[in-house]
């Protein structure tokens, strides 16, 4: 078994409105930052054991789907690193 | 002027309690998942125009110490790509 770090970020679909990037970019602005948008994004790591780097990816893979992300809003995607 | 996204990571500084992360992971575990531990952390994608991708960086950054981030419990790093 080896120790991986699996980071899942997990970000709204093209398309679903998130008021609270909407706000964060307002205030942003209030405090005179010139920005064109912003995105949040919500981001997991994950410290698991497991025989391969694959292992691992699909574990976390099968994280995002049950419990971290909704697929019906939501992208994800994931990123093995050994530790 | 050139088109930049920045990336800024906020994560809670180690030692911060954080039960949002734990009540993720008790949850993974009572589905059955094997996790050693969980870290969450919020995740800002900005789009900016900039001279240069040092100056986004410094702009960005300045948005992380004024709104995105909480010096006292918070860490955060910043990467800028052009898009």
């Amino acid at each position: 078994m080896t120790a991986y770090t699996a980071t899942v970020t997990v970000r709204l679909k093209h398309g679903v409105l998130d008021p609270e990037a909407e706000t964060t970019k307002q205030a942003l602005e209030r405090l005179g930052f010139e920005l064109d948008s912003l995105r949040s994004a919500d981001r997991f790591e994950i410290d698991l054991e497991a025989d391969s780097s694959g292992a691992a990816r699909e574990r976390a893979d099968e994280m995002a789907e049950r419990l971290l992300a909704n697929p019906t809003i939501h992208d994800y995607d994931v990123e093995v690193d050994e530790r």
